[in-house]
């Protein structure tokens, strides 16, 4: 489980520092966290060649941002497909990160999908005090042995209830409004919400994006082809039907690292 | 027909300088043209909302850097399904550009499908002297009104006869290689190739890539959604039929301009 500590170069974290979440006050108590949307693709939108595979795109210095990024957020939000085929660590490799400031790995997995055992990644790192035990939010109860296994860690399971049916098609039955509140309610000031599929573009739909404070894109120069898990969301169209953009970003900053871009924006529905 | 004149700034210039094609000297013929392949995309990947349209996508700086590199070509290729959602110009625009330095349109049309006419715009430009006379690649005669626009204004149609199948899928039934070195013959030294979807995709066949000297990529921060007219190549599988990425970048060059980026790079397949 032990992988060489990473490093992230300070005029890198300049670069990125006005979309950062603000340093949380104690006396304040947000509605919901400061959402960071962040994922890596190819130049066709990929994340990985095939479903349920894990497809390394980025280059050492895009990874060492991506473990900078989770050093800044008190937890991590990924969808269970992203954590069944990934057996993700979801800690915080930047050399000299305490156990206190390691983010907490959250699980959206509704359906009670993930065969979470004691030899999990994220188990293995809580138990070994190199990062947070896990919580899982998911819609109907876990089989006692999994609830076991993330308590014993000091891991969390929250059975939440499906809101009536949204008038957009989501692909998770939990409303992002209802899971960013029950993350603040649980003291969670900054997430960071890292894929796969279904859960970036849920998230892409405007509805939804109005939630999110800033996305970083990091983009490899290369091309997967089609049968991808590709970053693509629902097609919009206007009042009166005609195809328009999904979502914009403002406020756009590029920064060239390596072989990749880091691309840093706003949502452009933002005020 | 008279759009303003575009700039272009210098240290842009400068920044994709390695990119551009030679200075061809007369008393070289070589095989092929330098070919460059340039087109702008959404994040996700797309290059319109919907087939047979046009979306603007890049803001002014990525539209000059457009017509700079048509100053830098002696050719622009587009496949017939752009001629007819777009009726493109295909001329640079760039300011002081005399007719001698303007670009060769071609349009590669298999099935003699573009309504090519008097009204259309590069027909209408050649006939101004603001850009130079067409010339229509296809595998069928064209119908007698086409070819007489084409030709009362110094344009060219080339019926070439398909190659045997190819090996590998191809939307087109004209081979690249066949394409190039037919443009090569007549006088073509640099060849800029535009799109639109077809074209760009059988292009990043790492067959194909292999005659691709430089890629010139603009993305703007934008998604467009499902549905659209999108750059993603066919799947690719090594020698034990495992998925493998399709093509890939080196050289790479990131370039900020605006909200953009423009990506430059050249096949990874290349010596």
């Amino acid at each position: 489980m032990s992988r060489p500590p990473l490093t992230f170069a300070p005029h890198h974290s300049t670069l990125i520092a006005p979309y950062m979440p603000p340093s949380p006050s104690p006396s304040s108590h947000p509605r919901k966290p400061h959402t960071t949307l962040t994922f890596a693709t190819s130049l066709d939108s990929n994340l990985a060649l095939s479903p349920g595979t894990q497809t390394p795109l980025s280059g050492p210095l895009s990874k060492a941002l991506t473990h900078y990024l989770r050093s800044r957020h008190t937890a991590i939000l990924i969808g269970v497909g992203t954590a069944i085929a990934d057996d993700p660590s979801l800690n915080c490799r930047i050399a000299g990160v305490a156990l206190e400031h390691q983010p907490r790995p959250v699980v959206l997995d509704p359906h009670g999908r993930w065969p979470i055992s004691a030899t999990s990644s994220v188990v293995q790192l809580a138990r070994e005090g190199q990062g947070r035990a896990p919580w899982i939010i998911t819609c109907r109860e876990l089989e006692a042995e999994k609830r076991e296994v993330v308590e014993s860690v000091g891991g969390q399971v929250f059975v939440v209830s499906p809101p009536p049916p949204p008038k957009f098609p989501l692909a998770t039955p939990i409303s992002w409004p209802h899971i960013l509140a029950l993350l603040s309610t649980h003291g969670i000031t900054s997430l960071m919400i890292e894929g796969g599929g279904t859960v970036i573009n849920t998230l892409l739909h405007p509805n939804n994006m109005a939630l999110v404070d800033s996305v970083i894109v990091t983009i490899a120069p290369v091309w997967l082809g089609r049968g991808g898990v590709q970053v693509c969301p629902e097609a919009r169209a206007d009042e009166h039907g005609a195809k328009v953009p999904v979502s914009r970003l403002r406020d756009v900053q590029w920064v060239p690292l390596g072989e990749d871009v880091v691309l840093c924006g706003r949502p452009a529905g933002r005020g």
